[in-house]
């Protein structure tokens, strides 16, 4: 029996959505943020209080990328190309590990300093926003470009990340382009992941994830045509699972 | 043949690494840093510009996770539990995602707020240091408690990362753990995880690598007793590769 303990507005809305597909019982465990971050009781459950926290025969399952390896290794295997497969495996391989180590990291540094801003007492934060914003300028935004543009490459050559068939490099990829959706991938048009997204958001076990997630990330928004290229991105409706 | 594209003080001295355990030919390319960063000729190798860059048959690999995979598959099995093997396998699994995933992204956050600092001008630095210690304290050295009392509990019931036999797990890890030992990590005794530095530090092929690597970070330092609990971390010995 598999239990997915999930955080509201957290990386585990895309192992909900791992699970749709595969088509496995499970049961769906919800706990609320509190002032945006884990629940004491969250901490009982993994010593990182992190998001997700999947159990499965009485182990238990940590970090999205572990957690993923584990459900399709187990229930899964047509979700990972197989190991005669080398070309598709080693792009898997690439996008599984890049998702959180590269890309998502980027957009957990912008969220942390908008999150300074916004705790920070209404005397200082402008001073606040003018020192958390020349960081972002000069490291995190331009680094999140450099790596949107190389996903923007890839997806025109690629239907999906593993190559033209569904994987869950594709589930791992998602949160963090997701969570750019409502600021840094408004501010260009990004032609091939708008489509990626388009692809993903109509898969009907997306949309079940979506409507169970609790998370106001977990969907594909219609494309918009307001670039707004100069304003500093709007990470408002981002939370992080810490 | 193996050619790797390595930065000075980067991840990819941990694939000198590896490839020296592996006891595999390769030619190593060094670059410098200028002004901290990637000079420019490592972004026609990779398009985001980070080390490692490998170029096996022709082929490029790039994000530490991805190229390591690579290596042991085709070169090293032994360096991973095999699928047989599934509670070692899973537990490999883990520590390849979260050494970027989770702890490395931590390291990242303090590096970059502590460059704001080193960057900004004279007369600002000093609210510019607030700002980013305030950030640091809120978040980012709190997150590292936690990870490493983690690391050092799991390190206190295995030898090694996946279990009692050193595998890639172990390489991955070592990164984040070395880069933390001239702050962080010397804040507080972390015995099992000083333990399995000392181990990792005493193989031939670790030793290689550290002197190959031109790293400041790529080397296991002796012990100290001087544990500074309060004292904000130094980052200056730390580089990343952007």
């Amino acid at each position: 029996m598999i239990t997915l303990y999930h955080l509201s507005d957290s990386r585990s809305s895309r192992i909900i959505w791992l699970l749709e597909e595969l088509k496995v019982p499970y049961d769906l465990k919800q706990y609320n943020r509190v002032g945006g971050r884990s629940p004491a009781e969250f901490y009982n459950l993994s010593p990182l209080g992190k998001s997700p926290v999947l159990v499965d025969d009485g182990r238990s399952y940590i970090e999205s990328g572990a957690v993923i390896e584990h459900l399709v290794r187990k229930y899964g295997r047509n979700f990972k190309p197989s190991e005669q497969d080398i070309p598709h495996l080693e792009k898997y391989d690439f996008w599984m590990h890049y998702a959180e180590g590269s890309l998502m990291m980027l957009v957990v540094g912008l969220f942390v300093n908008s999150k300074a801003v916004e705790m920070s007492p209404f005397l200082s934060r402008f001073l606040v926003r003018k020192v958390t914003d020349t960081i972002n300028d000069h490291y995190y935004m331009k680094e999140i470009f450099l790596n949107l543009d190389h996903v923007d490459d890839y997806l025109a050559t690629s239907r999906y990340f593993a190559g033209d068939r569904f994987t869950a490099a594709d589930v791992q990829m998602s949160y963090p382009l997701l969570c750019l959706q409502s600021s840094v991938l408004n501010t260009r048009p990004y032609p091939n992941i708008r489509r990626w997204l388009k692809d993903i958001g109509s898969r009907p076990a997306f949309v079940v994830a979506s409507g169970k997630s609790n998370d106001r990330n977990f969907q594909v928004h219609k494309e918009t045509k307001h670039y707004k290229e100069e304003e500093e991105p709007d990470m408002s409706s981002f939370s992080i699972s810490a």
